[in-house]
């Protein structure tokens, strides 16, 4: 995956956004080596299980063939406990709250570009404490921050749940992720954070003197994020046209495209463009991002064909000025997300610039949430299921027993997995009066889950 | 190399700024992959001979033998030039200015922490353009980006030149470097840019349509700097107490230590301190970076014990603050750099410290620039150059008749080596009227060169 300017100002932008809300929870960044020596990988058991069919390992180096092996990391658990271990002695060094921007490589037999690519972008964060309790306040406080993320800055709604079992982290004691509804009714599971127990800790011997006097493993949480939310934001609100961004992550804003019929209009035309700019640009201070205004000059191109190339790039908001505008004193603005279209008076336009990014921000994720929710069903019966994954398709909360079998069938019968169990205030799956939608089973005991096609 | 939070946060400042400087230049962020094909590294002959022995491989990923090996990115020339020929189709396409923000990995028999490590954190700029010289013209506006960035934010002073042959960049026409002065007296060469010519076009058959319905070559530039940075900033600036840090650069910019002798007295005094953090805060508003003021409350330490760990985390400011000085309106300020001591009134303190760190920015590039001047020396006859090397050491500008046999003898004899050939405007190298300091001969028609020990 090549990642170019228009997609990497996108991750830019995740970036800032994130790393501000992450070093708010008291988390600082450190980085940790891309190799780890294949012994590392292999003292956790589940583990190395789980990671070692997708590892990349570099067998010499130096034109010497490496006396141990090393895998290029496909997480960073274990080369970061190998540090943890000396860092932490006493009750003192926690909680240790740390986090990695990094590139990570996991072996894909499919590829699909920003979703599933042997090597992505991420941030991994990896923390120590003194309690269990303390570690699960943790994972939870970091899925809260990626929920809250997702939804005020990529526009996207998720809904936070507990993974299965099945599909939990290699490794962990139990997953939280957050899942998000595609416009084609798919999940894609957009954020992860783990309660690692004392897992990792007893692999490498991560130990401290707590205030009793006593040598105890710290317990431990692992979360991340990676580029792929750029596909999920893409596929969550870009339509036939093309990308349609929220203003958020967009670099560009706002396009002027000056209408210049002849050679005796343009200078007019294009000194009110300038101006027209810099008034928005001063308006837009109030904003919370930096906003992009282009007056789009290039004389080799017709109006046209710029509409259509900033419909593609996603620039949230067109401009359209002509001689014919400027003698009414107006100018045309028109939405990316709604194509919208608005004569506006010159005067009036800086403003209804600010207030009209404001809203789209919040239309954006409104819409999707709209989308989302007409798209969430319950269901209780397994036929009634199969019948309608396929049409209309969507999320299904279905009742489900826990157990395995059951969650394999869905799987086998539908290519539907489950993709999370919402949770109640005490972050427990929430119960269902009803049997198990599979095999009928379980009445009284159990749990709701949400079953979708996933990427 | 782990980088630990106090570590990554200098990283994280130092790419704010550069970041900022590249992207002035016109140049966009992207990402290409860590791994490289085999035989992409191949096709530029001196480019794979150089690099070839510093190289880690990967083999076999996803449990299966690789049917071509990949090779971890030691730089990427080689992958950005795959794809640059795809994008590169005419003269309206260039120039194409890219950066990339990575990790690399370069296999060294001897590491060196910050300095020489197999694996770095680095910024590496690629471009494409129409004429040799438009490249030539790039390769020289990014060595001066760097310059400015090294003075105006690390304080540290470089020499800008010329790479002799021998060590410039494998598969460059010419590489620029700029080269400090170690507080040791040894150089650091801390940044580099290069004029590739069409080298790596060749390689690839990076092809443009120009204007005269001719397919051409692009004329190309690579430029980077690293981590290595903060090594060089380190040596530059710290003593035997620790750090000291360029305000610039650090994360906390004051800590002030309240002075607590009684339970009677600590609730006034820390009342009065965080009052004096917030007017701080206020005050530094002013000043281009967010200025960290700390409050250094921890009751199981002893205020003496705080001013040796601030001391040795590089904190540019200490204010003292206790019951006697609030009696008199008064604290201490302390500066890390010149450990000057002074009293002053606690409404004076808001501006005193805007001033003073402002001055220590200024301060420290001033002091390293006396430094380095102090220990350069003209240098013309080969027995005092030798001589002098080892006592007192430093950077020696010597005649050189261009030969590499005269390069190489300097090596062999004194391990001191020709760090680079100060400029003129025109960026060619200084004439020098002697004969070379080593042979005897080329008198007429010498260049100078700056000869020192290196890192």
């Amino acid at each position: 995956m090549v990642i170019r300017p228009n997609g990497y100002s996108i991750w830019e932008r995740i970036q800032r956004d994130l790393d501000r809300r992450i070093k708010a929870t008291g988390t600082r960044n450190a980085y940790f080596p891309l190799f780890i020596p294949e012994s590392f990988l292999k003292k956790e058991a589940e583990h190395v299980e789980g990671f070692a069919p997708q590892c990349a390992v570099v067998t010499y180096a130096g034109a010497k063939v490496l006396e141990e092996k090393l895998v290029v990391r496909p997480t960073s658990e274990t080369i970061i406990n190998s540090m943890f271990a000396k860092w932490v002695q006493s009750y003192r060094d926690l909680p240790l709250l740390i986090n990695q921007w990094a590139n990570v490589v996991r072996w894909e037999m499919r590829t699909r570009l920003f979703l599933r690519t042997t090597e992505f972008l991420w941030q991994e964060g990896h923390t120590c404490h003194a309690t269990h309790e303390e570690a699960e306040a943790e994972a939870r406080l970091m899925l809260g921050v990626y929920s809250q993320f997702a939804e005020e800055t990529l526009a996207m709604p998720v809904i936070a749940g507990i993974k299965s079992d099945s599909e939990k982290f290699a490794g962990a004691l139990r997953t939280y992720s957050i899942e998000a509804m595609m416009q084609d009714k798919k999940a894609l599971q957009s954020g992860t954070s783990h309660n690692l127990s004392t897992n990792f800790a007893k692999a490498f011997n991560t130990l401290f003197l707590d205030k009793d006097g006593k040598q105890k493993l710290v317990h431990q949480t692992s979360w991340g994020v990676s580029t792929r939310l750029i596909g999920a934001m893409i596929m969550t609100h870009s339509d036939d046209k093309g990308l349609v961004l929220p203003p958020k992550l967009a670099e560009t804003h706002v396009v002027i495209v000056p209408i210049m019929a002849d050679q005796a209009a343009k200078q007019g035309v294009l000194e009110v463009s300038d101006r027209l700019a810099a008034d928005i640009r001063a308006a837009a201070a109030v904003l919370p991002y930096d906003a992009g205004v282009l007056v789009d000059k290039d004389d080799t191109k017709q109006p046209g064909w710029k509409f259509h190339e900033h419909e593609l790039l996603g620039t949230p908001l067109r401009i359209e000025l002509g001689p014919r505008d400027m003698a009414k004193n107006q100018a045309v603005v028109v939405r990316r997300d709604t194509g919208k279209k608005e004569f506006i008076p010159l005067e009036r336009i800086p403003a209804h610039v600010v207030e009209t990014l404001t809203a789209m921000q919040r239309d954006l994720l409104e819409r999707a949430r709209m989308f989302r929710d007409t798209n969430c069903f319950g269901v209780q019966s397994y036929e009634e299921f199969k019948k309608r994954i396929d049409e209309p398709g969507g999320f299904f909360m279905a009742p489900w027993c826990r157990s395995a079998a059951c969650e394999a069938r869905i799987k086998d019968d539908t290519k539907a997995t489950i993709r999370c169990l919402p949770m109640d205030a005490a972050y427990e799956p929430l119960k269902e009066d009803g049997p198990c939608m599979v095999c009928g089973g379980g009445a009284g005991s159990c749990v709701r889950a949400i079953v979708a096609r996933n990427y």
